[in-house]
């Protein structure tokens, strides 16, 4: 990796002797060369090649470039057409190929592991969400069926999640109460389960991936923070088996609901069964984490926790004590639900912007996640079919009695670190949880409350990434208010709240750092014929004569336009009113380098040529040197390159070169 | 100007003998002179920085820097403070020391000229703001001779304009019904203009300056554009004595307004005298435009109309045939309005917002006005002392029966051209307007409201400039789209509305620039050490082994960072599975040249280790080029610098000849 092979050195040496060997092109040919560009491609071209490259499957685009050999015969070629489409769609037909028994022994373990954690989460998520705990296995039944033949991520593990268990029955409460009327509640989450599918297949046909970038990577962190502090707030009901919960999320109501609960009569058996067992995890989860051979012991924790909490309250009878048990389980597996979607209700329109946050959530989470372990394989996701994938699992989900499912991060390290080979551990997992809610629902009657708190308690800390968060502080402290903002408005307001002040601060970010005004000076690099600011490079030599400016903002445009004219001009004054009287009446050249400005506006170009006129009654020459492509264009189109009679070059150090050249009336060196 | 002095060329020959002669600095030293930069200037610091310099007045800053001269005595000295302290309060102090008699000839005249205009105008644009016809007047005088006392334009001519009375009028109408309680508008009016003053005011104060420039250049084009059409349907009342007017400001209700009142009862008499009077004022402001020195012919024109329109009338008594006149205008000076002042009603709040946008108009106009007189004149305005002289003169309008005063774009190019020589100009407009108020108003009773409604009229072709709209559209699509935004958002909807649409589509084009994702591939220009995009320069040729890859944006952050990572991998995959199997085995180099870079995030961030990571399988070595201070600072606090082995270089030359050194393990040439 370190060498090239040396065909291409002996070339690249040739090419270098060229262009170090011969004699410096003139400043004049570049800047003709500058000035005679075509033009650059327009904003709209621009847009549709984005468009166009982020719209249309990589595989099409590439497809005319190939050209199909014409000796193989009709048939055959569609054939293999067919196959390959099927293929495109059903990734799992790939694996038809290369698939053997020792993958499927690696497959079966990792899916049963997998199964053992899964059931417990999701039974707690489910709560979590407000519904009844057949409604988490379901949910863990379905999608990672559809997504086994539809997804292209070998690792990640489908099923519901701790964050949008939590995002769901913090929007949907406000619109229908769970407790009030749980089958009016049910409809509702099916229906906002469709829509969420709906929106996230078709962001993956529109090819809209690009929409989960807006969240940014420290939204994303400050966020999950927040969700998961507001989880486990949320625990505290099963752990101190409060009645009258609040059905707000945020901090503020859950902390009264708890210490308003501390008056009424409450029971320390669910806190010491809680307790215990949460240790017990955390110890667990400690090991696992120590000993990557030993992630086993963290991964069937929770089922062994529920299965000897079970036993010990079914021995002791603790229910009859105050111990707040899950009761009955729906036997059965998933009951069809497309009569339950409420599309002509008057809350569609609310289940429908709840299906979109949610939609993109569970998204930013899937691709996150699936990405990363793609990366540690060395394979790569493509991001917009594993949104079709996602979004059909959520909408057969919804018809068949699930909620939103998306990849869980916490179940997807235990599927990788069990060494899954492919998608099918989750095939597997789904068969073991299918067999569970045929037969062994009832036993889980008398499965504490208390040990579904636990067990999402200890999956919290994976959630909190405080590591993170100060490297974010130490890089960027805007980036870090965005990871705040998040933070604070999940746990303070709404997890809505929290994501639009994430995304609002995200992009104010990006407006203020474009719009930010200023200017630089620069200097020659000794012995080189590069300009760089002064400040940065402290041996950088000023070129008497000159005042050579760069403008530091990647826009000059209507917001910024002003300030940095007045800026350049201050610089000139205040260098005429300066205390070196000897070099006071002496013309000056003025180069402004705008190798920085990538796009100028019409007061943008406004601004120039009042500096140039005003540059003009100081007896000073106004220079441009570096335009970009779209800059010079507009320049030209302006006719502001005739009006500083053609004073624009490709470099600063030609700039210079030129002015020192014309003033002397020498030739050039 | 196109000459240097000859000690400073030879020192400039010098220099540049060095650079030429010298041995070229090996590009390992920039690589360090690069990675030991020190850090920059924070956010903070910039932010800090910008504040500072808008801030705190040049004056103040420069002085430490100047030393007093210790041998003049103390009490001189408080006494220049003082002298200085005043002048910089009120500049026309200044004028004092070298004001002759000859000038004072040139500013009488022009004071006069600019009175005639200024009482048809006042009168016309108070019935525009739905007031009566003396607090036109009233405009006229308070406001500019404040202005005299503290502003520092010389041309600038003062009083009610029509943009601000249009704006005034469809604000304050939707509050307060003018026709129904016309005393309570009244006080409206006054409370909204001392809102505005204070605003106005306090920018300066606070040196927020910068607001003015948030209306970017197309949006005022467009704005402007709008603006004019509605006054102008506005005076259809006037011109067709139409009784019923719709209150609202839009094309469509003035438009349904003017077709209802055909079925009624109209009287062509007013149509007569006010298009007959019309085509005599556009003859005279042809006449004026096409000879410079019959400027005065445009300038007395309306004077002339309204003298010759209210004789006619008097001498027919049209009035008594449905011609509609002015009637009482009240006589004297301006009464006090303090007591008017609405402070505590429940309009306050609305009146602040009117205000605030009324001050952000009015102060845009004054600025655009002086700044570009006083550039024709070769001096200089301070923004933010203009507009504590607006502010203050707004205020005591406030209190003296004065509605929104502002610098006016017609009246201040007749006061330049009437060759005004300073502010005394103003004074002498407001003493006529003073006379005129106390002793002539009778004469003003049987003025046709017809003849106001067309001086307004024959004003309005210069607000509608189509040719910088087209200038605009051809320059920036996305600067017209906001250009036209404000147009059709005045036209259609309102004033507010139109400036909010323009605002609007301003930004969300600076986000769009910001965030648009794009590469190019790079070459190196025959000889020389550039390189430049290759579709801008086809002669620049690309170098064998390698992929040179220059961002195009100016932020690689969360919203774009990942279609970078992309495409950029997508380059090299393709480049691996191309036609050209010869070099497919063969490792190459990628460079990516970050020179356009400003700003990085943490999304960034990880995007150049997951970029750097997935190249590794490739067999690809990933050298970053020409780092921005920022991004390079950013690189070296997260660590990338260690895990790309510091393949960091000034600029793509050095990194593809260190590139092609070490791969030889030859020394660089």
């Amino acid at each position: 990796m370190d060498s090239l092979p040396s065909q291409t050195f002996s070339v690249e040496i040739t090419d270098n002797h060229i262009h170090a060997g011969a004699v410096a092109v003139p400043g004049a040919q570049t800047s003709e060369w500058l000035l005679n560009s075509p033009d650059p491609p327009t904003f709209w071209e621009q847009i549709v090649g984005v468009i166009n490259e982020t719209a249309i499957p990589r595989s099409c685009r590439k497809n005319p470039n190939k050209k199909v050999s014409s000796s193989s015969s009709e048939k055959q070629s569609i054939f293999k057409t067919i196959i390959t489409l099927l293929q495109r769609v059903f990734p799992i037909l790939k694996l038809a190929r290369n698939y053997k028994a020792s993958k499927f022994k690696n497959d079966l373990m990792a899916g049963l592991t997998l199964a053992s954690l899964c059931i417990p989460q999701s039974i707690g998520y489910a709560n979590l969400a407000k519904l009844d705990p057949q409604f988490g296995l379901y949910t863990s039944v379905v999608p990672p069926l559809i997504y086994a033949f539809m997804g292209s991520s070998r690792e990640i593990a489908i099923g519901p999640v701790a964050v949008v268990s939590l995002l769901l029955s913090s929007m949907l409460q406000e619109i229908q109460d769970p407790v009030a009327d749980p089958v009016a509640y049910r409809r509702l989450v099916f229906t906002v389960t469709l829509f969420a599918g709906i929106f996230q297949a078709s962001f993956g046909l529109l090819r809209l991936g690009f929409l989960v970038d807006f969240l940014s990577h420290a939204a994303i962190v400050g966020f999950m923070a927040g969700a998961a502090i507001l989880i486990g707030l949320q625990q505290m009901k099963g752990l101190l088996a409060i009645s009258n919960f609040t059905t707000k999320t945020d901090v503020v109501s859950v902390l009264k609901s708890v210490v308003r609960s501390v008056h009424q009569t409450w029971y320390p058996l669910n806190i010491v069964i809680g307790c215990s067992f949460l240790i017990f995890l955390l110890v667990a989860r400690f090991i696992g984490r120590r000993n990557k051979k030993l992630f086993w012991v963290s991964a069937i924790a929770p089922l062994i926790s529920v299965i000897l909490s079970t036993l010990i309250v079914f021995v002791s009878r603790a229910d009859k004590h105050g111990v707040k048990i899950v009761k009955e389980v729906k036997e059965g597996l998933n009951p069809i639900s497309i009569h339950q979607l409420q599309l002509n209700s008057t809350t569609v329109g609310l289940a429908a912007k709840s299906g979109l946050i949610a939609a993109l959530i569970a998204l930013t989470e899937a691709i996150a996640v699936g990405r990363s372990f793609a990366s540690i394989k060395g394979y790569n996701i493509d991001g917009n079919k594993e949104m079709i994938a996602i979004g059909f699992m959520n909408i057969i989900g919804s018809l068949t009695s699930c909620y939103i499912a998306t990849g869980s991060f916490s179940r997807t390290a235990v599927n990788y670190s069990a060494g899954c080979e492919s998608v099918l551990s989750n095939i597997v997992m789904a068969i073991t949880v299918m067999v569970t809610l045929q037969f062994f629902t009832r036993f889980l009657y008398f499965t504490p409350m208390a040990i579904l708190a636990s067990i999402i308690l200890s999956a919290l800390p994976g959630l909190v990434d405080i590591n993170e968060a100060v490297r974010i502080w130490k890089v960027d402290k805007l980036d870090f208010l965005a990871c705040l903002g998040a933070f604070l408005g999940v746990l303070f307001h709404s997890v809505e709240f929290g994501l639009l002040v994430a995304v609002g601060i995200s992009f104010a970010k990006i407006l203020l750092i474009s719009i930010r005004p200023g200017t630089e000076e620069v200097g020659r690099l000794p012995r080189s014929d590069m300009f760089c600011n002064r400040k940065q490079f402290p041996m950088a030599t000023k070129t008497q004569g000159f005042s050579i400016i760069r403008i530091n903002s990647a826009l000059l445009c209507f917001a910024n336009a002003s300030f940095i004219r007045d800026r350049i001009m201050r610089l000139v004054e205040e260098d005429e009113d300066g205390d070196d009287i000897a070099i006071k009446d002496q013309p000056k050249q003025l180069v402004v380098d705008m190798c920085n400005v990538m796009s100028i506006d019409t007061s943008g170009i406004i601004v120039l040529e009042e500096l140039h006129k005003r540059l003009l009654l100081h007896g000073i020459q106004l220079t441009i040197a570096s335009p970009k492509w779209e800059v010079i264009h507009k320049l030209k189109k302006t006719k502001f390159v005739e009006r500083i009679e053609g004073r624009v070059f490709l470099s600063v150090g030609e700039a210079v070169d030129s002015c020192i050249g014309n003033a002397s009336k020498f030739p050039s060196p």
